[in-house]
């Protein structure tokens, strides 16, 4: 299951680890990140997806979606039309108004990194990839401001495998249970106050070494921030950002993915100028037998 | 490749198509509709996608999006932060608002369907499977207000086969290569009038072939509407609706894949209670030899 050295610093400067200006990514299979081994020469056809399980990772948005306690403005859907029209069918529609940050959303490297790229410009194979999800329940369910540590990376990889160029990396605190209980999910449901949350996520040095030594394509969690609550200098934001990888924030269901073999697909609305969005995410599963 | 007509029934059952009430889908694969020969009985394991490209079917959402005439008040991005913080980080981040039905979107059967599946209870099997891009750019070339027919879809499936039950299918006007103008896209870019608009699109017939007998799961195109521009019925809305499938609409990048072989991923914004929403889809085409 190795991947050589030379592959993976090939993965890593194309996914723009090395180099926080750089965003160009073709989307072409001949510079995508390694991701296995070589197959047997025969080139793949039509995907068959009817055996896979597809589960949802994203929470719907409404009112009771929780947002960062700064973003007090919440969810808002309002209705243009409902009803029968004069032609006799029936017609209903909406707008909606929401900050970028809240409930199930990307943040784009922007979001930390000034002239970074922005949610739009974010390349596909960051979105769309193998899913490796790191189970710290245990770890979280004995302290809220449980922070991923270099160790527990290393035990998953000593039991699932090395973590691939090209993973996306999810975080299982089993805080998506939680939601939309705004006080129980962040740790203080305190209007315009985001300096009481206690809730797990990444550690700065498990970051650096996912995005950096490992090549992970994206981060993502079942909690509102890849920074835990109580972090005051958002470092892991700023590491993944550097490395020009996305994160994943607010996710569910990621008790529903095995630890390895799972593809996850994460689409952002595609706003042009945005440091985020609304994300719908989604995983294929294999069979498990 | 015939699928028998019982696997045809069960799926179509399953998608809802029978049964406007019906809403339900189980997202395993013993309920999933038949896509293909029976495999060899081996499961399938974690999906490689590195040989795949990855195709990006959405336009961007900016001051040049393309709305519907009655939706004056377009895309809004409002910047909420940008600059250095207090901490000496960089940190930028923004609110939008948008109507749902404007970009790329997709509209959810309630649009059109009293008491019909709203956005997020879209099952995901209607947003992910196999693609069928019917072409119909030498027509629409011919005439703005040219609708697909009968007999287009019959051609194309004498030349590519039949369009199996699941598939997502995609009408190719050639329109996407007018936008982000108004005028040439929709015919007339009169701000409140709908009157006025020309665009080709699916006809009525065509649509029930493509719903009704063949079970698609769902019905996009390159255009700003599943309806030609001149319709006031809406028609083909109303029976898409009628048979739960989801519309896609403002598609682009369709002439990137070929006319089978390519599988859509489709992703709305989850809204509860929506008739539709901002719509990130990409298409995974298998490399062409």
């Amino acid at each position: 299951m190795a991947i050589s050295e030379l592959s993976r610093a090939a993965a890593a400067a194309l996914l723009g680890c090395a180099a926080a200006a750089c965003s160009v990514w073709v989307e072409t299979p001949g510079d995508a990140p390694a991701t296995s081994e070589d197959s047997d020469g025969e080139a793949p056809g039509p995907l068959d997806l009817a055996a896979y399980d597809l589960v949802d990772l994203s929470h719907t948005f409404s009112d009771e979606t929780v947002y960062w306690p700064t973003d007090t403005a919440g969810f808002s859907l309002e209705e243009l039309a409902f009803g029968e029209t004069e032609g006799g069918y029936f017609y209903s529609a909406y707008s909606l108004a929401t900050a970028e940050h809240g409930g199930t959303h990307i943040d784009a490297p922007i979001h930390f990194l000034e002239g970074g790229p922005d949610v739009a410009s974010i390349p596909l194979r960051r979105l769309v990839g193998p899913a490796v999800v790191i189970d710290i329940t245990a770890q979280a369910a004995e302290t809220a401001d449980y922070r991923l540590t270099v160790a527990d990376v290393e035990a998953h990889e000593a039991k699932h495998g090395p973590i691939e160029t090209g993973s996306l990396v999810l975080l299982r605190t089993g805080w998506s249970a939680r939601w939309p209980d705004a006080l129980s999910y962040l740790g203080d449901d305190t209007p315009g106050d985001a300096s009481q949350l206690h809730f797990p996520s990444y550690g700065e040095a498990a970051a650096r070494l996912l995005v950096e030594e490992r090549g992970a394509a994206a981060l993502g969690a079942d909690v509102a921030s890849i920074d835990y609550g109580a972090s005051t200098d958002f470092i892991v934001h700023r590491i993944v950002a550097a490395a020009n990888a996305p994160g994943l924030e607010n996710l569910t269901n990621l008790d529903l993915l095995p630890a390895r073999g799972a593809t996850v697909i994460a689409l952002p609305m595609k706003i042009s100028g945005g440091s985020g969005g609304p994300l719908r995410a989604i995983a294929l599963v294999p069979p498990s037998n």
